[in-house]
């Protein structure tokens, strides 16, 4: 299938400042040209994009997505731990019923708002990966781990059975020990260890409170990450570390030459109190920032467009110490910061990249004028202006309608599965 | 015309936590009943309200609506200052038509996203007050004065003459000098005389940034606050005062037993990296507060949904220190606080209060399930989640239409306008 995107204007994502107006060629999964249209090209199908502004899809590098079925449900607790303590006893009782219909949940909101990949991680992970495989969207679960050795071991064996056979392009995996204070020092290890030994990348929420920190410096005498270095956790593994609100001076120093990522959760970090990361100071010092919603019950949605709303605004606030954090460097961390990450051909519209990429409508009350568009992206458009969603070439949102899911049966299946949840 | 809205789930924002599902009889522009039909109610149109929440429409306390002109226009300054030294130079060409079409598109963004009511303070304020006419939504511009005694006088004039014959229910207005660092003295006393005079209240941006508090603390050896109090500025009339960012200890003593409201603008006050209002504090000690876009050039948007979810985010980062913010407080200052201050019988859904109200259509990806509808509405709800707006018993908004404006020729109208702006 080869489709013409007619008169977009084309944020490329490949230099700052970077726009132009004309056209995109997709050739099935790959881009064929952007910008000016290959006369040889014949396209099978034609978008007028006239008013729109075409943009790759968001990566979301953070998220629980399953988690969407308690959101908005006793959201009201002061800190972390006090929230944790309402929601484990409701995830002690879930099924992979649960999570496939919360994940599904959660995709529909996802593609519905412009992002076309995430970063989860959760368990019963086999859920969630069959909701992806469902979707036509890019993921990469997480082979979520807690507590001592034998029971992570147990839990990659489960993995192993259930979930590895279905990862297969474009679901790729990650290994995800929790925090350093839910897992044991060998379950850290192990998770090096395997995430080592399968080439695949780690994932666990860093220093997310001072609280975290504390403890830990009482308990192991050191900083989180630093307890992390000294267990080899980043040895030949690069690893995508989420939150990092409270990185010392010696922390930032240490993580720039690491192969590691911060991801940025802003709504969850200050839902839950736990601070404001110093993003744009991260990006100064050369530590890779992207950008994650968290999950929706610490958000409370799975909307990056917002996300992207709130961490320019937050790192405007920034500027009155340091340098104030860019429109263009809030969408590097949605896109192309992340797509290099996650070692994906995709997060810039490119001939040879991948046919990931939103349509935005900006023929709306609050895009007129639409001046500055990086400006417009960050700080005044709608995830409800997303009206597009390729991926790998297929639409999988057209004009805001799902082509691959029904709204109304996907609510009613959730809703019946709380129902049901809040009976067990 | 007589509505009924039926089978909505309502929150009549009369008391904390209370909602019901049930009936809404609006018998033109006073509401007849709320919650159990009476059965003697005929309807000459009926509203399946099944899976909406029905919530007064909200009030934003403080904008500069017709700013929407230069929304994302040359808006990555670092400082408030840098900031309108790009605006001013713009401003200075603009002619009450371009005020006109902004203030147009300014109220289609507001009743798109459930905002009823809007506190205005700009320049050729009868271009305003004319958009406001033909919307049918409610407002109250504000004679906007700054500098020394004559030029005041002068406006003063010029209002009486332009806007004054506009001014007739549901427009009301006030009296707005713009700031300590703006007026004179003389303007200060002038507009605070007009204002008790007239019986309207004033209108003021008050301790904003560190930098006018110090800067007064500098000229008059007191508090931005403190000034105005010595200047007797608000003895017999109430005072809206925005942002108040940078309020002391002894400040927020004086205020509470004033009779005056703060206005918190939390978006603009993180992009112009003015800091995070205290308020969850404010509320605490008594101090009523209401909330506000400010102008789309510093927000970027005029979206109460937005500032509300905004709002409830860093109230909850306040809770590391005090108390956090809830998501009831964060709905009362978008409705019933705000009517409250403003005189109007509204901002509650009640038998004999006016017909204002919205419904959201919860039917989403993002709201399902629903669980706790107040958190639901501050973290989750999306401004184009309104789909229904009543002003007085008239509907504004229906099925997420307009159904008094254009939108496609009223941003031509806007997009011509600032063309044209930029040849002048």
């Amino acid at each position: 299938m080869k489709t013409l995107i007619a008169n977009a204007l084309i944020i490329p994502m490949d230099r700052e400042g970077h726009f132009v107006v004309g056209d995109i060629g997709l050739d099935g999964p790959a881009i064929a040209f952007v910008g000016k249209k290959d006369p040889s090209f014949t396209a099978d199908r034609v978008i007028d994009a006239q008013g729109y502004i075409a943009l790759p899809s968001l990566y979301n590098s953070h998220t629980h997505l399953a988690m969407g079925l308690m959101r908005n449900y006793k959201d009201n607790e002061p800190t972390l731990q006090a929230w944790l303590n309402e929601i484990f006893p409701i995830e002690n009782k879930l099924v992979p019923e649960d999570i496939l219909v919360s994940s599904r949940i959660g995709i529909i909101e996802a593609l519905q708002s412009g992002t076309g990949f995430f970063h989860d991680m959760y368990f019963k992970a086999e859920a969630t990966a069959q909701a992806v495989k469902e979707s036509g969207m890019r993921a990469k679960p997480g082979l979520t781990l807690f507590g001592d050795l034998a029971d992570s071991q147990e839990r990659l064996k489960r993995w192993d059975a259930k979930v590895l056979p279905l990862i297969d392009d474009p679901i790729t995996y990650s290994i995800a020990p929790h925090a350093v204070y839910t897992c044991s020092k060998e379950t850290l290890r192990f998770a090096h260890d395997a995430a080592k030994e399968r080439g695949v990348p780690l994932h666990i929420h860093l220093s997310e409170t001072e609280k975290e920190n504390s403890d830990c410096l009482f308990e192991h005498r050191k900083t989180p990450l630093q307890y992390l270095i000294d267990l080899n956790f980043f040895d030949g593994v690069s690893a995508f570390l989420a939150h990092c609100v409270h990185l010392s001076e010696e922390d930032r120093k240490l993580l720039k030459d690491l192969p590691a990522a911060v991801v940025h959760n802003p709504s969850s970090n200050l839902k839950l109190a736990s601070g404001i990361a110093p993003v744009a100071t991260y990006l100064e010092q050369g530590i890779p920032v992207l950008l994650g919603t968290d999950g929706a019950s610490s958000n409370n949605n799975l909307n990056l467009i917002e996300e992207m709303h709130l961490a320019a605004l937050l790192g405007r606030l920034s500027s009155k110490d340091g340098l104030p954090l860019k429109p263009y460097q809030v969408l590097e961390m949605a896109t192309s910061s992340a797509a290099k990450a996650f070692g994906i051909k995709g997060g810039m519209l490119q001939a040879g990249f991948e046919s990931d990429l939103i349509l935005i409508n900006t023929k709306k009350a609050h895009l007129a004028p639409l001046n500055d568009p990086f400006s417009a992206l960050v700080y005044s458009v709608q995830g409800s202006d997303v009206e597009y969603l390729f991926s790998r070439g297929e639409l999988l949102l057209e004009k805001g309608r799902l082509t691959r899911f029904d709204l109304p049966s996907s609510i009613e299946a959730i809703n019946d599965a709380w129902a049901d949840i809040k009976q067990r």
